[in-house]
């Protein structure tokens, strides 16, 4: 069964698709998603309803709208619309009214926007990523004590993605080591990165998974070969249980997935964006 | 007015936040939140039912619960607690199976998960982020083909935060240039940018947000003095104007604001993650 889906908001529309994706993931059909944001005036709504009423003419079948806009007369011409339409904060803020005994402010909001208020949070999320890439991939071990976190791995275990991840999302300063293959013969735990031990993080990944990953990058190399993988991934791994730091063997985890673990193993807290 | 709430999902509740989030900014009260990730067994579902009725015992007031929890003996366990329990993905799901007609299958999947189905996927988003890297900041004007949108912009006018924002939400390939003050005598574009006209975004920003988030990097330099921020923008505004490059003054939005009017601005299509 396919359905199509329409995720419409007067804002970035992230909200409105990543609970929409969420809840239609559930459903065993498969989907073909229009993202439309930034619907700001009635114009763009009529323009929108438009193409949900014309889709419905064509296939006969009412396109899935999940929506969230603050305007009551914006929403109004969605809502006229041919489509199945749910406003999706809303379905969630009427009950929670009721419990807070409190009415809903809503054009005050803007999920993902910049406001006075939310303004030096915002610059210290961006200082986090101006960090991270200045501490990707050992380029610095200096102001490693600006660290929040310092993840540890061989080349392509995911340090980078991960790194990124943390300072985009959570505004954590997070810098990556790579231990190389030069370092395999006596490796060890540099000195600069001893006196942190309490925010080091390992990073592991099954051989079979980062030789192939490898071999994208340099096909038929040593650096790819299976077994070259085999032998650093035991070497990495004998260090971090050697060092006492916590490891996450990455293979069947998403960049979100690690990094959220990685926040729960090490016991720190999240910091909403 | 203060009320504590708790964003729990045995997957990494980044759905819970958002959404709860979003739903919670609609009410004029201040929040002191808790996100509990991976709440994947009975025993630590225990755990956090006697952290909600703590609380309540010690607060007489219910804590906000937001869960999503695919288990039903887990999501018993929560909802048996003190507190004011809402499983967000649940509430939508319900009207919308009356509107499919078929029911849910939740325990396939997982929001944030790396699966067999989604693997290619996920590959071509963190080669998209290596390719970011790669091109961030001018480092290389090759395989300029490659890449999706070009950022133009000054110094500190958000170039680099906008193309990793791109490169890991959407999996887009984001190369940016930079304009120093080297090339204010004779501005032009670049002749290795020419070519991918249709590509092209320029970035500008308010002279006096600039100067001030210059003035964090280089106190009292002529960088972050205002007449040379005044200067800059002038001159990048006006290579913009007479190249016929696309532009947004990203003073007032987020990344996320920035990276989603881009698409939408540029009619690319968003992919989702």
């Amino acid at each position: 069964m396919e359905r199509t889906v329409f995720y419409i908001s007067d804002g970035t529309a992230i909200t409105a698709e990543v609970l929409g994706h969420a809840v239609l993931s559930q459903f065993p059909i498969s989907l073909n998603q229009y993202t439309i944001p930034f619907v700001e005036n009635e114009a763009k709504a009529h323009e929108v309803r438009q193409q949900i009423d014309d889709l419905y003419q064509k296939t006969q079948q009412k396109p899935l709208v999940f929506y969230s806009i603050v305007s009551p007369e914006i929403r109004a011409v969605i809502e006229a619309s041919q489509g199945y339409c749910q406003n999706i904060v809303h379905t969630l803020v009427a009950p929670l009214q009721q419990e807070l005994g409190i009415a809903p402010l809503p054009s005050a909001h803007r999920t993902h926007g910049l406001t006075a208020s939310n303004l030096v949070k915002y610059d210290a999320r961006i200082a986090a990523i101006d960090y991270t890439l200045a501490h990707d991939d050992g380029i610095s071990l200096r102001n490693l004590e600006e660290a929040q976190v310092i993840l540890l791995g061989v080349s392509r275990c995911g340090k980078t993605p991960t790194s990124l991840y943390l300072a985009m999302q959570f505004g954590i300063r997070a810098a990556n080591y790579p231990f190389t293959a030069d370092d395999m013969d006596n490796i060890q735990l540099p000195a600069a990165l001893k006196p942190f031990q309490h925010k080091l993080f390992g990073l592991s990944i099954d051989p079979e998974r980062l030789s192939a990953i490898r071999q994208e990058r340099r096909e038929n190399s040593r650096y790819a070969s299976l077994r070259q993988c085999r032998m650093e991934i035991a070497e990495v791994e004998a260090l971090y249980r050697k060092n006492n730091i916590r490891f996450l063997n990455s293979t069947n985890y998403s960049v979100e997935e690690i990094s959220t673990k990685l926040l729960d193993i090490l016991g720190m807290s999240r910091r909403m964006y």
